[in-house]
């Protein structure tokens, strides 16, 4: 048996699975950003059609995977394997959102890095062929965020500066042995990072030293720079986080550029949509990669990108009882390569 | 690239993975059962040295981890990965368990299903070549269980009579490329099925048939019989579960003998201790696999098990939203070969 460990965090993939289809929808917010033309879908809606916001979560999650496979002239039939998971408590936005599809399912939970997660372990499934096509989904909502981590939503409480704005969002990404689309050729698995940062409401800073963490990882273990690379994003660390980022990676020694950037701060107009620090939640990153990132390397706008998304993996509960918050950044690399 | 699908839902491993170490600890209640003896460490503390039920499951898991490295003398840097989740929102109990071991972590989360869906994935990234070593671990308590998914637990509630126990327990469970512990021979992954049960006070009924689903598969695509193994066992189904299977696989011309039982049957004294339908709980079938059954094939008792735990992915909200219990079953084949 061949290894696929570059080092202990990092894997090459030996047959580089393909981006076979991708989709995303959006809700009110993201359609009045800078990215609405990049989304699939757009619906102001917040309970999609539903009677309650969680199960508006879950028919956006449904409806998203649904248009990856149409796009892409599929059925549920083709997929071997779905990984999905998002914020609500139990994952439910996954379950009730899949259920019907009768596709293998593997939860995950990675927080807003659970597109990170599920797309690692998608590419090795296939990768491996444990797997002809797998499909990694996620997504989250506002308001279903809102009223599970913070307050009820009809209270209009006031945010703090350092705060972001949860994506209501969902993205779908379908990969397989084959095709023209972009290809995984790394992972990059994350380990957890807490510097005891307790502040829930400044999740940037508690999650950048997990970017650090296995972006460092990334670059030692492959040998490589970050200007080997042409865009690198991190998931939804918000301008804070960002800074943060770059600072931390410049003591040491890797030089990030404008070819860094996050989904956090791609996907809506901070000042103008009064965002505070940037958009979060794991439908941001899943949203921004299965519109923005993919359309772009399609267009060969880039040709080697790194996609790190990071989690905060703290609860209300936790939070109450006085812990700080454990963070992690699972990244994927995304390479433009000539079809099979 | 060689295949190792045998079908859409079942996997044969290439280079079956060995089960290197595991380990289990229990609480009070399981070390008044029937499987006291099958446990590496006992506990009467409920708060397991912490302030909060939270953290004392957290630390549970860390324990138990600890163990299992300590018992094949392992130190965390040798995993590549481990794979966990358990019932808490957000999977607190594993993160805050594992953050301290700095091991590369992928989040996991299939309810009580959880030990089958992170051994599957594990098996899959040991034998691919993608990590020399991999841990699947979970845990599950009775108090933090309660006070999240029913009532606070100094109510002392009446149960109905198809009410499971909760089993503060954990299990972990370190598979390797060599060794001469059990092989992980195959993995069959779960699809989630629903059959509009919504009575979340007798799980062994909703989850039965996503029991059946994946035995089914099982059975259909490597074209075997029950009695080609020498046991299965389900998660946490208890008496009403299990007669639900026996029943539902029956009519599929699948007879299930006495070689056929459930965790949650076997970790209490269903009658002495008061247990109403069995033991329940991610704990559930994760201490029993990783005691009582790997002690079992260890000592020549079985030489090949079908682990089939189930789970339902609900929540207390979308239980108050009105909505049914969406089940799944991930399963692992374990056979006794001699050592490479």
């Amino acid at each position: 048996m061949e290894t696929r460990r570059v080092g202990r965090q990092t894997v090459k993939l030996g047959h580089p699975p393909r981006v076979v289809s991708y989709a995303n929808i959006g809700g009110k917010m993201e359609g009045e950003g800078p990215l609405a033309q990049e989304f699939d879908e757009l619906d102001d809606d917040p309970f999609f059609g539903k009677k309650t916001w969680e199960q508006g979560e879950a028919a956006l999650q449904s409806r998203t995977l649904r248009r990856a496979l149409v796009k892409a002239k599929l059925h549920p039939e083709d997929l071997d394997v779905v990984l999905s998971g998002d914020l609500l408590n139990q994952c439910i936005g996954s379950s009730f959102g899949l259920r019907e599809f009768g596709i293998p399912f593997y939860g995950v939970y990675a927080a807003c890095s659970t597109m990170g997660e599920g797309l690692s372990l998608a590419a090795m499934l296939v990768d491996g062929g444990y797997a002809n096509m797998a499909a990694a989904a996620t997504s989250s909502h506002f308001c279903t965020a809102e009223r599970q981590y913070r307050q009820p939503v009809p209270y209009g409480s006031q945010r703090t500066p350092t705060a972001q704005w949860t994506v209501t969002g969902a993205g779908c990404c379908i990969l397989g042995t084959a095709g023209t689309g972009p290809a995984v050729t790394y992972v990059v698995r994350g380990r957890m990072v807490d510097m005891g940062i307790t502040d829930a409401a400044n999740m940037g800073a508690a999650m950048a030293p997990a970017a650090c963490d296995t972006l460092s990882a990334l670059f030692r273990e492959t040998r490589t720079r970050p200007a080997d690379y042409d865009l690198i994003v991190t998931g939804d660390l918000g301008q804070l986080g960002h800074d943060v980022v770059v600072d931390l990676m410049g003591r040491d020694g890797y030089e990030l550029d404008e070819r860094y950037t996050d989904c956090g701060l791609l996907i809506y107009d901070r000042k103008a949509q009064d965002m505070h620090a940037g958009g979060s939640g794991a439908g941001c990153s899943a949203s921004v990669l299965c519109g923005y990132l993919l359309r772009g390397m399609a267009a060969g706008r880039w040709q080697r990108l790194v996609f790190a998304p990071t989690g905060a993996l703290l609860s209300p509960t936790s939070t109450f009882q006085g812990e700080s918050i454990p963070s992690i950044c699972h990244a994927v690399v995304f390479e433009n390569r000539s079809g099979i």
